[in-house]
């Protein structure tokens, strides 16, 4: 039985899951990670988000970046940097620890979702992470700079370049892992929550993913989305930039209207109540309350407020 | 122009190489590693006999083990180990970027002299360090335990199996590197010198490379090995244990028995000095002397000892 799902991508989506998961004590709560920024780097397989959202869930994460680990220590990137190496991606020595692992249990011929939950189970993590998909779909992001791989783009170039458009190698060919698939159908999933992520960069790569779309229309719990963008800005990370570059208004609004196909209600920012008519007029229930998660209570009071409404909307008919 | 050519394999092999190098300064000096120890481990390429080189000639190995580096740290391997992953191959964090930097490389689809000359020119090593080939040579050992990978057999098993035989996968299809060739056929290589390593899993996995055993008989310089046999016990290692396992006595005549089609002179211990005429009696030239490498100061004049018996082998004609 799994009560919440919640899609989540990085940083932002493990504040909502770490508040779910306070929320959830001894109930069931599932994660579903994206697996866009997947890369693979001097021979390993890297998970950014999963590994931010398990960090996260484990109470192992750095709170000050909100990824990597705690206690870190980098004399292997120092090594390598001193060998003239590529070093701009941050390779602590105990992040490397779950890199190296899960690299080698693949070779086994184990799937990501298998290799994860080994994972989770050996940082006793009381919440299911999951893998979208055990496909690999690529964020690929089309600047100015040409076609740049997502890591390239984020971590090595520091989002600077200029954004036309995204896509998702991959994507056409991949499906919904049978984890994923049969939350997302259970009439015993009470809410599915989309985390204030970056939409474009991180759940747009697992709406990519063949029969994502499908599977949140037809899903029998109500689908509700928490808008990342608060008072014409984003609460981190490039999401503001990346809509100006598109084209798109900074607003509630367009991220509401971007998941207007998959979802149920929509859960905005109290400083954004004024636009609440309007995400309104798109046929969509609309919450207004506090999003900005600073501390634990925060992420566990929007993770409480977020699964009422949907019980809320769970006891009127699904209208999407 | 490279005047002395030394085949080495790891811990035992890098002493020579080492008062090679010091008796070599300013002139030219290159070492042939063995790479039938090479594995695959957690996505890595990993190269214990060529790390152990580079790292000894370098002067950053771990002096106490011989392998390995000095000043290292171990949090990836304890993490990993917490993780519940296999640990039994030491990986440590500055050898992991050493690790992680060749397997980038090899990715590009530079072969393994390049990524070994890059590996040197960034360690700032002296000597030229080569792998004896670009192909893949796996020594796996037939044990009573099985067919074992040789860092099964060596590191996870610790050598306790005992060897009925052993095989190099892949020789067959293998091929001297360019380079190594070269140095082998040049009229300017004064010596060959075969290091007192380990003759069935050191030096064997480098002479059933496609084309060494020719390379070695056609040679312009004289080919001369040193005896890693002294008064009936192998300097380190499992060499007795597998000579014993082979049914062999073990003995220095038995190494030159073993190398005899590719040599011109074999150097054994004073301690040993009586079976000179035994060995002598295989058509060899043989020259006694102190072999034993405790200091710097021991292997600079073994390593000048060989040189100068070269030099009058190569006074004499080649009698192969």
């Amino acid at each position: 039985m799994s009560r919440l799902v919640v899609l989540a991508g990085g940083v932002g989506g493990a504040k909502l899951a770490l508040g779910c998961q306070a929320l959830c004590m001894g109930d069931d709560l599932t994660v579903v990670g994206n697996v866009g920024d997947d890369f693979h780097h001097c021979g390993l397989r890297i998970c950014p988000d999963l590994d931010t959202l398990m960090y996260t869930l484990a109470g192992v994460v750095n709170t000050e970046t909100g990824w990597g680990r705690a206690d870190e220590t980098w004399t292997c990137l120092q090594t390598l940097a001193d060998l003239g190496g590529e070093d701009w991606f941050q390779l602590g020595d105990r992040d490397l620890a779950v890199h190296l692992l899960r690299t080698a249990e693949l070779a086994k011929g184990r799937t990501l979702t298998e290799v994860t939950g080994s994972l989770c189970a050996a940082l006793d993590l009381p919440t299911r992470v999951l893998p979208v998909t055990d496909a690999s779909v690529a964020t690929r992001v089309i600047s100015d700079q040409g076609e740049l791989a997502f890591q390239e783009y984020f971590v090595r170039e520091r989002a600077e370049p200029i954004v036309k458009s995204i896509r998702f190698a991959g994507a056409d060919e991949s499906a919904l892992s049978p984890e994923v698939a049969g939350l997302l159908a259970s009439a015993t999933t009470e809410a599915i929550l989309i985390a204030p992520s970056n939409p474009w960069l991180s759940i747009d790569p697992m709406l990519a993913v063949g029969g994502m779309r499908e599977a949140l229309r037809n899903a029998p719990a109500p689908v509700v989305a928490i808008s990342p963008i608060v008072n014409g800005q984003a609460i981190k990370g490039p999401t503001a930039k990346i809509m100006r570059e598109l084209s798109l208004d900074v607003s509630p609004l367009s991220v509401a209207r971007h998941y207007r196909d998959v979802l149920d209600g929509f859960i905005l920012d109290s400083l954004d109540q004024q636009l609440a008519a309007d995400v309104s007029a798109e046929g969509l229930a609309v919450l207004a309350c506090q999003t900005i998660m600073n501390t634990l209570a925060d992420k566990k009071t929007l993770a409480q407020a977020a699964r009422a409404f949907a019980a809320d909307l769970r006891v009127h008919a699904k209208g999407k």
